[in-house]
């Protein structure tokens, strides 16, 4: 399954994409999206819009997982980097693709096996899943790459899990 | 100056245009895009996407108005809506308008003269305002009417203020 993962946010907009199947991945490009402060915020966004564009026409993934925001912080940054998420969502629904999001904390228990693992743990294991020397660089990639990670794991095993509901006569549920 | 004022939300998204000057507006078009909570969220937005172009594309207006979200209710709500915001942000940058985002407040007292006025005071003058019987409906469209004739009282002064801040000498401030 190829992944296209996004980790949103107006100054760095993280992008990565990974060819998965549970229990292995590998990385096929990792990068980010950066916009300056000083622009006005539908401008970033728009800048934003077109290079996840650029990103799907050149890759072309089967979907897009996006990391799902909580206002556990400061408000006015959650709400700005919701505003890069709904414009990630929307050049996948452009795209024909489904898009799945997950949170940091399912993130890291797919990549480590504890949701409370740190920074330095979640890459350490990013290297070692992808076989790199060195984690991709800046945070906002190496986010990126390990959402598409974790949607690679997940996504199958969540898929199949919406088969079987549907399968069983129940109604399809979308996870 | 021709405001389109836009309420964001995913299961209902006002819109409005209106011709305004200081003190005086009067509504060109005012209704509300709706998307099904059983579609997949992207989908939505893709939809609210396509409405508010083509409100664009129709009325050609000279700024975009939209409502500050704050992070005071539901957190999931919020972050659906601060969605659509983004998306709207979107449609407006990539056809060149600038966004303006008014918090509910704002409008309020800009409208009624108290930023603590009830809906059904907003509504009897946005009625007088706009020399209408009624007030525009759903609630969602009366919203976005609101916005506009704000923005269109407002922004005037502030676009004077940034004017003034910009021939004095100073750096050109974004209001």
């Amino acid at each position: 399954m190829l992944v296209l993962g996004v980790d949103p946010g107006l100054t760095r907009c993280g992008i990565g994409v990974v060819e998965g199947t549970p229990g292995r991945a590998s990385l096929i490009e990792a990068g980010v999206v950066r916009t300056d402060a000083s622009m006005a915020p539908e401008r970033r966004l728009l800048m934003i819009e077109r290079e996840i564009e650029a990103w799907i026409l050149r890759h072309n993934p089967d979907v897009v997982a996006v990391e799902r925001v909580f206002a556990q912080h400061n408000v006015m940054t959650v709400i700005g980097t919701a505003h890069a998420t709904g414009v990630a969502m929307l050049v996948a629904a452009r795209h024909g693709l489904s898009v799945y999001q997950h949170t940091p904390t399912e993130v890291k228990a797919a990549i480590t096996g504890s949701g409370r693992a740190d920074k330095q743990q979640v890459g350490t294991m990013v290297c070692r899943i992808l076989g790199l020397d060195k984690a991709p660089k800046p945070a906002d990639a190496a986010d990126a790459v390990a959402l598409a990670i974790c949607h690679s794991w997940r996504g199958v095993a969540d898929q199949r899990l919406a088969q079987a509901a549907t399968v069983g006569g129940g109604r399809k549920v979308r996870l």
